[in-house]
């Protein structure tokens, strides 16, 4: 085939699923769902089931379940522990499955699944996910997960970022104006990115509700080899 | 009051009215809608009233108004031209009143009516659009109309530009990262325009259909001091 398609969607009020059909979806939510997926799977977790309802993920952790879940930032009563990467260790996660149920991350999942491929992206796989986007014979969309259906700077910039890495493999062509865009704004925040992110709206709230210990964490590269992606419902690892 | 909030919306799709009641939307769509409507009372327009149906267009005309009307980029057959700035010449506009009917310019305004006001931006009446908001004791909402609900670059660089005048008046205060961006994305562009916009989706639009002659003109700042604005329905200037 000739040059694949890259596009990048700045929030799930923007995703059109009609047209990504039979494309790979790179879902990015970087403050903080993703990363912690990216997390628990470095640290050997088994696999992660997605889970829409509260309800719900309170019926897996009486099932005797490990169970992450969170809403604005706060961990629910009856979970395990919440949404931060920090969670996820490899005494806790190692070879076991994992019950997630986060603010936003369920429904981007049901969103996209008319997709050929979704698969999880941070800043800590992100080699890996380039990687492995390059030997697919398939367009891509950077599907940034945004907050409250609002852009979001720190995803963007995880989406220029790896937009980046695409298209130095010579085997991407983009005009959407939105990569554009991400991977400009990635070239003008990269050289102090923990700087950078030092003013964008998620950083703030989540200093405000004491949730910020995190970041730095998040926006280093290359942790991990291991890119989840969505089997039958689940997520699993397919670089091991 | 203390500093003003400014935010920017990068589509319809993200508008959120509740939101802004009581603060001055500012709506941007540079190529072209809202170019012409500046060159229109450059020219000494006298008003505009903007209509949403073909049919509505078309009972204007055959009352004997002066109908600019456009679909996807393509004049209508019955109206006298359509919406590039260069149609909206002294000779066919002063002291008129023109129907205007749009693609995208008609719904925009109706998402904004619950608004304080409701003004046109471009970069042909920049400066004197900042200095009427900075006079203002009002939140300011940039709302980029963008391309069949999607991001685009240079609705979001004139926000960025504007954005970058009413910051340096030091009465706002912005933790939108959306505005964030678009200063970012304008101070990366600034300095080399037309080279920057000739890489972005409709500078592609516009040239394939032939309508791209109006483009350098679209990015010429401060050729009006007129500022466009919304009155029961009907655009009319508010500096004369």
């Amino acid at each position: 085939m000739g040059k694949r398609k890259l596009e990048t969607c700045f929030s799930p009020a923007l995703y059109e699923p009609e047209l990504h059909t039979d494309e790979v979806v790179v879902i990015i939510d970087i403050l903080r769902a993703t990363s912690a997926i990216c997390t628990a799977f470095a640290n050997g977790a088994a696999s992660i089931i997605p889970v829409a309802e509260i309800n719900e993920a309170r019926d897996y952790k009486n099932r005797g379940f490990l169970v992450a879940a969170e809403r604005d930032g706060f961990v629910l009563d009856f979970a395990d522990f919440g949404n931060s990467p920090f969670n996820f260790t490899r005494d806790k996660v190692e070879g076991k499955t994992i019950v997630y149920s986060t603010t936003n991350g369920t429904g981007i999942i049901n969103m996209a699944s008319k997709a050929s491929d979704i698969i999880i992206g941070s800043f800590l796989n992100i080699s890996a996910l380039a990687g492995w986007l390059t030997k697919q014979e398939k367009n891509v969309v950077l599907f940034c997960a945004g907050w409250k259906n609002r852009f979001n700077l720190e995803d963007t910039l995880c989406a220029g970022a790896i937009a980046e890495q695409l298209m130095k493999s010579n085997q991407y062509q983009t005009i959407c104006d939105s990569t554009l865009a991400a991977l400009d704004l990635w070239s003008f925040a990269k050289e102090d990115l923990t700087g950078y992110i030092e003013k964008v709206a998620q950083r703030t709230r989540l200093r405000d509700k004491g949730l910020d210990d995190c970041i730095n964490f998040c926006l280093t590269t290359d942790t991990t080899n291991k890119v989840p992606s969505i089997k039958n419902g689940i997520l699993v690892s397919i670089i091991s």
